[in-house]
């Protein structure tokens, strides 16, 4: 069978969230969240963020968290800004435009919105006969597996509050984001940022889980009605408290995005020494490698992933995607599959 | 502390699923439900139901699964029939209005809806200024712990396909049901008589899932899309195809939910010996006997339970729920502590 | 041919509104209500209700006005209280459940909701597995031809504010309201009362339009963005706002009124001289006789109206419905129909 | 007072509608679409468009129109693909959003979709986690002005046929398009084409009211449902009837387009004589001539416009609209001020 390299949520979870399911099993507790391994995991990711305020809510994946979350803060006749390959534009299946509404999509040239990608929405959109641009959506990494500088993110939170905007972020790979070598921020820096963001479990080693953090007061209100009218709220909440525990009680997050990071770049330097090059500059754990497609032919014998794009008549990109249990001898074993 | 008669989603999952969970867990399965478990628990709920042609598809909750299937099949001015205690009715923030349709209620005296209860409904909506009522929503057990029988629910199917009517069962606690000493059915059985119904695992003993089953062609198309547009298709679909394997290669299944029914019936027992009524005959896993105010408080020092209602000045009916996971000798301390 | 008492809506318009059409025909305006009859229509509006500052809308129906006003100011889990027989309960195709919100009912004796019926509803809903009731809805006159004091409507007001919640009133037929012998307010001393409400021209001799009146500042931004996107918005937004100006630059409104509740009286007293009974005590221009079946159907060959209700084996009881339009000698003819 | 090209919605309706209105104004009529000019105006229709089993419904708006029609024939998951220009995309503040539907668009070099476009939004969506495209939207006239030929349309109608897509036209300006010189299609032709369309009565002639033809049979179920759960059921639904009798009784409806696109081919032939370009080839009540910036400044003074871009530091594209009622001496005056 061979082994893949398809996605970063192949596996079931860390073997340490297993046993903290186990551990915690018996005890009864309050149901939709209202547990004491959520109101645990809560005050973690609070300190964590140093944002002893925020409000943290757990739902079970990143369609969900994005749906829920902007279709709360939204009137009838505001509208999201994203990047053209932004997730919520193109693979959640329509989920924001089910809840009324509209996703205003921009050009980028490497998956990261700017200040002046936001401007340029907000210019053409003008009065009542158009819909009125109110939240910005960026993911870090992206979804082409670029990582956001802590001044390009800073850039964008100050464009966005001096034109009444709210910035939230995807996290769906925050740890891969956060233990890349183009990040330079830490996870406390990068809370400050944003109105509101989410913290990835699904992606990053958990079972399944995100962490919805809100940050700016003025958009918490009852969004735990939000969540039980949108199917969200678990009656077994504890089982994401308990994964969120076993994640932020010691580096289990961070060690993940590290370990998922460091295949992937191990991946990158062996392609590199072989003399392949990149469709983009590999920082986190989606590489894009390109390579005779005579050998892709070959690599797809003992391995899965996707070809992402042809590049000419004889090479195509493919997309290579590591997580946190990726095993290193694999990844030499794909290397050497380039000799 | 004392022991929780709230739920039957107090504890996390029976032993056996997370057993499962655990063995199953490095195995590398395709995202979004299409692993190798989904389909093989797919193929044993088929079988179990002698519905070789239904589409099987496995979500996180109850809430989910009715709003989903719901709203899938309705055009934006049909609308639900359903019992005015009816959970989506009551206890569901609206998720069923959010998705645009109303619920039309109609008053019953025991939870359980009849052909003459929605030939009620029928005849108040003659015209297009009016929504047009297109699905019948009944729970088995009802939100009062009722159960339905063969020829009722069969009654109410007929009713249905004569007057172009969907029958949708919300089965959230369908273990508890179909062992019910008030049961007269083969899950087989009831599995033949709706168009569509889904199996609780929440409820049941699992972390969490429930498998919608659809069995009339015609409401089977793009299902998936409806579920990625809403938030319910998980990356990690895998562990709920684990879970449902596991509740259906033997009986874990039934037998959590005759476990439940049987800690029900035992309390019932020793509350009657000791004299005292219920409210609605016990025939589930949710009972609800009449005691002296002062018994009351006397037992809210060792057990946790709700207070349904007051009866008259001085007594009150609770609401007492057990599930796969109560244990019999605390069920017998409650009834010591009535002497 | 039959003479109509079906409704208030049969004819046209009067045809004072025609003329003013006609004269204003062929100005070149500006489009989407910012012409000068709108804005003049606004600021007669204003003058006669005394709210210098209330923001005034102009659309096409009152199933739009309803389904605008209260879309607009409720956040997805919000919902509306409203009596068992509210226009927007029954006779909108669910048009407030299609923009997401739940509206909750509640039985009155006489079609008019009081403090103590939403006090019973606001009870009911006490966390967020339910939905949130935010916005009471009243009409005025109602569905049933009933009327509110100025007291009724203020106790309302005084326990909405209290409450938390908005209070608005449906004015389809407020000229009738206003100009009944029930009523004991001036459209000033009305206006003051609710947080919105719209003023009914459809149904008082306008071709279509109704006024929606915003007093309550912080539900009063960007409702135009919310008209565009229902499709509220004419382009000829000027042929609503030259409608307004002729029925509020004299008293048309309040003629058309007065005309329809007198054509109604007379009725009323005529049919109470040949010694038939109503099922409710006649207030304004819809009224609900009882009569022998045999007579209803000899009234039926010269005259349209509903049999709203069996009374008894040989007696019903009639909607009869007079307007702006009614012909008083056609009133006089019915009544010696009774003869 | 400055005479205006800005639209073609500026003035009231034609003279002969006004009078339409006046001779049927005091005819007792049922409500809602159900009387006698409505049946009348429906049969004109079908004649006129050879499309004896159509269906026909009267709406006031164009907006409304579209966001009716397409909402009632799409799944919740289905996404409309339109021209990156189309009014649906910019300038109905996200209407078709509203109702829960993405639209997916593509970039045209002239206004007008093309299969070609329109495959290659089909080849982008390839499963569930992306929305589902079911209806292509096209204008005639469109949005720049450009005209639809024949082997166009019916090129678009068979790709959709062969695609399982629905074929919708918004017929806003279609007057203008089948009287433009551009055209080769008979209104009989041209309906033969797609699965409905509406014919746009407020930008010809009327005061206000498009009439949706819906030919599909597939498509036509309840749609009156639909149209009052979204407002859109006019209780005079007469005065929509009345106004589309008039327009077809003869060929009023033709008259007016042929009148707006003389005058705005006057206007062009004049703008070229003294040696002005056109943003785009003028072939109906939309032109877009280029001037120096001091020339604009200059006719500003007289006339009203849109300034529509820049094209260089000294010149800019104006829109020009013309419509039934443009002056024919004021059109010349115009062509004077550029002496």
């Amino acid at each position: 069978m061979s082994y893949s390299f398809l996605n970063d949520y192949g596996e079931g979870c860390h073997p340490s969230i297993l046993d903290a399911l186990s551990l915690t099993n018996m005890s009864q507790e309050p149901g939709y969240g209202e547990d004491e391994y959520c109101l645990l995991a809560t005050s973690m990711i609070r300190k964590r963020c140093n944002l002893p305020n925020a409000d943290v809510h757990f739902v079970s994946g990143g369609t969900q968290a994005n749906q829920l979350f902007i279709s709360s803060v939204l009137k009838p006749y505001e509208s999201v800004i994203a990047a053209v390959t932004a997730h919520i534009a193109v693979h959640e299946t329509g989920a924001i435009e089910a809840t009324g509404h509209k996703v205003c999509v921009t050009e980028t040239s490497d998956g990261k919105l700017t200040p002046e990608n936001v401007e340029e929405v907000l210019a053409a959109h003008t009065d009542e006969h158009m819909v009125k641009p109110r939240l910005v959506y960026v993911s870090d990494t992206t979804e082409i597996g670029t990582v956001y500088t802590k001044s390009e993110l800073s850039a964008l939170a100050s464009f966005c509050k001096a034109n009444g905007l709210i910035l939230f972020i995807d996290g769906a790979r925050l740890a891969q984001a956060l233990t890349s070598g183009a990040n330079d921020m830490s996870l406390e820096e990068f809370a400050a940022i944003p109105d509101a963001f989410y913290i990835g479990g699904t992606k990053n080693g958990a079972l399944m889980g995100e962490a919805i953090v809100i940050n700016n007061d003025s958009l918490k209100k009852d969004f735990r009605y939000c969540m039980k009218q949108r199917g969200a709220l678990l009656a077994k909440g504890r089982i994401l408290g308990v994964q969120f525990v076993e994640l932020f009680k010691d580096n289990l997050f961070f060690e993940n995005g590290k370990h998922a990071n460091e295949c992937a770049m191990r991946l990158a330097k062996g392609i590199r020494e072989h003399g392949y090059g990149f469709l983009t500059e590999p920082v986190s754990n989606q590489i894009f490698p390109i390579f005779p497609n005579a050998l892709i032919a070959d690599l797809e014998k003992r391995f899965s992933f996707y070809v992402w794009k042809k590049c000419d008549a004889t090479h195509s990109a493919l997309r290579l995607v590591t997580s946190w249990a990726t095993v290193p001898e694999i990844v030499d074993e794909f290397i050497s599959a380039l000799d």
